[in-house]
């Protein structure tokens, strides 16, 4: 996925694509090589005079990822025409130095890290939008009621407000699972002794680390993937949980559910041959990039197995799934932050359509009013049958219980109606929506 | 994958990359509209002088894609803004009639399939050149003795010459998958009842695939997905043969097997650092595309189940999938062309490594030789212990089968040494290598 | 997967779940070295007088699939316990000619196919079922208007029997990709050269695969593992195809839509504690199951890249998923037919549900009566208006069209009822239909 | 992949099958009705007369898995029978409160948590028996020089010691994720309200994640599948630690590098036919089982996405893939654990093939010695060249050094021979060593 073009622009949000770009993989890879100059002058590996030359020479702007791309195929990689461009601009004094005592995949991995770093702060914004939306709806409708839903039927009332927070739920998840991976410098040199990186290749390690704000690894991890496997797994955890939330909102626009709608501004939505359609595009384009993401996760869990110092073929396999996975799990995020941002909630589709089944969908409340004397099996039984006869008789089931002798010697007629009303069995849905939005603020508070 | 940049021109040669480019499929898109209105005008559904004027402006270079990608957002595809742009483009009188009657997906689907036909004929290339390279070493190679190695270790010899015909094998059956797999032209209009093309759509749709190249579909395939997932699996396919050949070419080429060696012409292998090394940086890259197509083809055989007539989500979601598949295919034939076609072999390590166990590798050649007096259970156990006792003494299997009066009585040291031959037990290798070749040329004169 | 047991029994019918049991594959490993003692006996290998002793002891009643699977764990597969103990069960004489030149590969690739063959007989069984359901609901409803939908959107009107049609179309694809697969035998030997069989091995092949009802393969493919992946992709496109349709049954069974529902009998569907469920069980099932499959292929299609003649650890990888998968594309298959055979239709819902956007579903087709002579482009315009009026006023299109002197001036109020009327505008749905019925019917024929 | 069985045998150790068996399924389940009715007794819901009854009869002897398994077909999930037989074997009196206001998807995701609990910790000991070896070999080889390889070609030593800290960090890395997944208790009632769970439902679902050991959930998860999505993943990424070590093992035991062999006894690693093979089996297993964990990862990654309160398919697919990766996962670190345990090292082995490429593994060292005066890019020239001579000439690296006017006008004899010492350019690696052996003892006094 690139960040822009047909499909680049279609999916991937402008300032994730930009931190995915070639340019942004090429910026990071001279940051790596600034770093590694800067941490050895002052451990005193190179002169020091080298440094400044270099770091002026760390710049994207000087370097045509194109060409790097074509003249990576005969390394196999693109770090050694970039390092043989920068050595070259970074002059004939300064340039000696550059990348010494390096091994391409030490750039690879760290520029691999810090733009994971840095995608991942935006991809956390957008999901911390989706988590305000998801806490503003959540609140504004803990005890809106509508059919809760399994296996695609109504099975009881719950409330929209529930419905919103188990999403923030999964997001919060997301949130905690994704801000929990250690992205790790990389640096061993070429077999991962740090042999070619002076005395003190550990405080190099150090030092680069901390200069490029990633975390310093125990041991260089060129053959270890864990750090990028386990990136992919938490991208694709996070894309999943918006998943869920898009593919309710696609399940809730249905003409015939209608219960949603997304925001429908500036043509958005629309078709080009269908005037009246209102397309779920929003949530549509968010489960295109999650199925992308988890496409490109596979290949980043496959990769884990690399032959000894380095893989021949695992590692390169990672460079382009690990960026499509940011760029895509931003797309996700920034979709599902306009759609329920902007979304069209409606309480008296809601109303409506709890009552489809003519007061079916409010058959467990009935059992349990009668369960407590009755025992469950019994009252289960009693409701099954009226429920039967209702269903059969396209009667209410209001009125199968009002004729039934056995329903009214345990339930008057008022606790049938109050047993037949969706509001008044909602259960613990309140506090369970007071839970999630409470979750939301402290993680929030903990940023 | 993107046909140009940091890695799309690590992984992907220039002509696939740009079958598959932005531009590829504008152009694609293009010509499934000028299609339409060549065929709607044959059979009088818009105005015949309308169709010069749409095909005239059906040419990519007046589109943009990356504004084509940005406003896609709004409406979820690119057809939307593509559409809206070539109707300007054709003028006001013409313009009244491009897409007439189609739908987004009608142009997405038919583009897709016209952008793999013509990338599917570039892999074919590729893979042809793979074929033939084997078909060569296999010709060659008949009957130079090569340790066969299962679970990695030694088993007994075979052929370098059988060793490339498997992978030949391997490679004409990718081919012929291939090659199965048919494009279908799509053409249904909203959904798929073709009820907005006039009184014979059915003539229209026949007419468009003609004029594509594209095979007739029996039934509008909006929502049955088995063309592009089975592409996606073809692809896999192709590449996991390519993948085999790859692992194995590696393997071969380790220091310590040093059998074959990638070509090393112009730079390429080098390493940055390690002036010596020699990387088999072809077949690496080969396996990384083989992984992502791998990955790709997962999100389009996920892609299968979408919702009614047009899902809402799983079709996006097969656009990217779709050209890395095919990009990344070339790119792993590219790839293993260039490492087969310039392939050093080395019939001196094979022997040499031939007699790396002290002629344990011979153990079931003696067996067999003693076997039909003796009866395989008996024969394997006298085997069996001459070789322990010549791995635990760390003396050729020669001296203690010459030593062991059981095996003596059994075989005079002629037939000893014959049996230890490497050269003299190999099977049906060369009949079995003429087969492959065989198959080879008759799927050439097919084509 | 098991064949039975807690989710075994759950998700796999009875049929392939003993086709692909522990009992079925121990009988195709035996079926394999009775075919082999037969196959060497006939080309004087071994003498003749060993094969009925060897074929008698060939019976999977005689051997524990849980022993042999524990005792596996040493070699790393269960043919050499199996064989150990087949030799001895063979007798004495018989005992020493089992197994002869042969190894666990062979046994285990050509007891796959087996299976396989075997499997694939039951489920094409099955999705013949699916098939014949779908074509009678597409015969019968040929004419039955349903809305279309895209995006899950109403979109135009179609018929439900080419929904059905369609459905037929990817089963039909899927059947053709299934029966075009594939199964070779596989007899090479340790190393795939055929060294230890003899002075015609070749015909002991052709011996081989001829008794077991397998294809000759040109060349052994220890190490060629496309057969198997290829198998995998068949079964995953089978599969998909399948979960097309239980997706949409689930989706057409919502309360809110109700267009179909599952077949209720025997409990089925319901719910623990909601008496008046009705849950497309089926669907959920077929559903499951399918994501399994896919899992499962995915396994295979990484197992192409064994290492050399025999792969460490992809080889053995693959049992288990092609297992998996067979067993739950049949699970899928099974669970459709069911579904589809006592498919409850509702036409009245369907035609309730045309209704329900008060007319904005034929926007396209007053668009189109309007456009021949109008242009699309101001046709779509005044449509476009009069749909916006009519979704903002919550009136019926229909009144909106008819009090606007745009509209008038064009069509007759004849002309806009007609225009209105969904059974009016599906286009060319009944020819489709009969094409996938036709379709159908030829490739019953050809079986 | 079942616990016991052709392949369950193979790949599962017994503990970890028993831990995933369906009994171990069914006793979770019942754990659960246990727990249940244990918390709504002390809460009131249910009277505590019930409880005794209850919890004697949840007992998994009581139950028959296979029978389960066939009866859940009809409501689509084992739940169902279960309840009904347990509320049977309860007693008429105590049945009556079996399952109260649970529903079916409380208990399969309870038992779930609880089978993976319960699995966990038996990986956890495996893994622990991993890192220990691990450590061990680490300790004992901080010094032994070996060839670093990198892209399959030797690149510089390193030390076997700091390989096996390598694999270490990364097995550690997989013990700290899966240790960190959280196993939440479910129970939400049938729309996740816990509308049918009395007046104080939050302290029930407190008290019954207590009494199973679980965490509380802040909501019910019934639709947000991050806690098992993620579980699959944490597994995926631990099968994938081992997999690289059973890589490497598989690839140090190759017959032409000899530097490991696995253990050998009782017949282990030996072939049916090839007397003197030792076979890595216990790799070969470890990575075919780390390769189903990916499928079966892959499958619950997709189940996030599922329908509104629970899920019509994407719920029921997880059950087998979960008990497949626990089971497997486990098979990965108990094979293993075997092999490290008894792994032969050969230092040299290790030694000879350092030497194999005649001192141009050293040309970096070399490098280095004359990179700080000289540059690194001239350096890097003189020690290509000289490279270049030796390779061609097949003479030693020394001797063209020696030889060359360049070299030796800045560096010595002894200080070419001290550059071309592997044992003198091992860098940092034993304090690498060091610090994952150190990381390992911290995570161990964690535990």
């Amino acid at each position: 996925m690139r960040s822009s073009g047909l499909f680049g622009g279609l999916f991937v949000p402008e300032a994730v694509g930009e931190a995915t770009s070639d340019r942004a993989w090429v910026q990071a890879m001279l940051d790596f090589e600034a770093a590694l100059a800067f941490a050895e002058a002052e451990v005193g590996v190179i002169p020091s005079e080298a440094v400044a030359a270099i770091e002026s020479a760390c710049s994207a702007d000087r370097f045509d990822p194109d060409s790097l791309g074509v003249e990576a195929r005969a390394a196999g990689n693109p770090v050694v025409p970039l390092v043989k461009a920068l050595t070259e601009a970074a002059g004939e004094d300064a340039g000696r130095f550059v990348h010494w005592g390096a091994t391409s995949q030490d750039v690879m991995d760290s520029a691999a890290m810090l733009v994971s770093l840095r995608a991942r702060a935006l991809i956390d914004t957008d999901l911390g939008r989706v988590a305000d939306a998801c806490a503003r709806l959540a609140d504004a409708h803990r005890e809106t009621p509508i059919a809760g839903r399994t296996l695609l039927q109504q099975a009881l009332p719950t409330t929209f407000g529930l419905k919103a927070a188990g999403w923030l739920d999964g997001v919060l998840d997301a949130r905690e699972r994704l801000a929990a991976v250690e992205m790790r410098a990389q640096l061993g040199g070429a077999a991962g002794t740090l042999a070619s990186i002076g005395d003190d290749p550990l405080r190099v390690v150090s030092l680069v680390a901390e200069r490029l704000g990633l975390a310093e690894p125990a041991l260089p991890w060129h053959a270890q993937r864990g750090p990028v496997a386990e990136l992919g797994a938490a991208l694709a955890l996070a894309a999943g949980a918006l998943e869920k939330v898009a593919l309710d909102v696609a399940l809730l626009s249905q003409v015939e559910v209608g219960e949603v709608a997304e925001p429908s501004g500036g043509g958005r939505g629309g078709s080009s041959t269908l005037p009246h359609k209102r397309n779920p595009v929003g949530s549509a384009l968010a489960r295109a990039c999650a199925r992308q993401v988890r496409g490109a996760a596979s290949v980043l869990l496959e990769a884990m197995a690399g032959e000894h110092e380095r893989a021949a073929g695992a590692w390169h396999s990672e460079w382009a799934p690990l960026t499509d996975a940011l760029a895509l799990t931003g797309g996700a995020a920034s979709a599902m932050a306009e759609v329920l941002e902007g979304l069209e909630v409606r309480p008296e589709r809601m109303a409506a359509n709890l009552s489809a089944t003519g007061g079916l969908l409010m058959a467990e409340s009935v059992t349990m009013a009668m369960a407590a004397d009755t025992g469950r099996l019994e009252a289960h039984h009693l409701v099954a049958e009226a429920s039967k006869r209702a269903a059969d008789a396209g009667r209410p089931l209001r009125d199968e219980l009002m004729d039934d002798d056995a329903v009214r010697e345990r339930l008057s007629p008022e606790e049938i109606d109050s047993a037949l009303d969706p509001a008044a069995y909602l259960g613990a849905a309140p506090e369970l929506v007071e839970r999630a939005i409470q979750r939301h603020r402290e993680q929030e508070g903990r940023q």
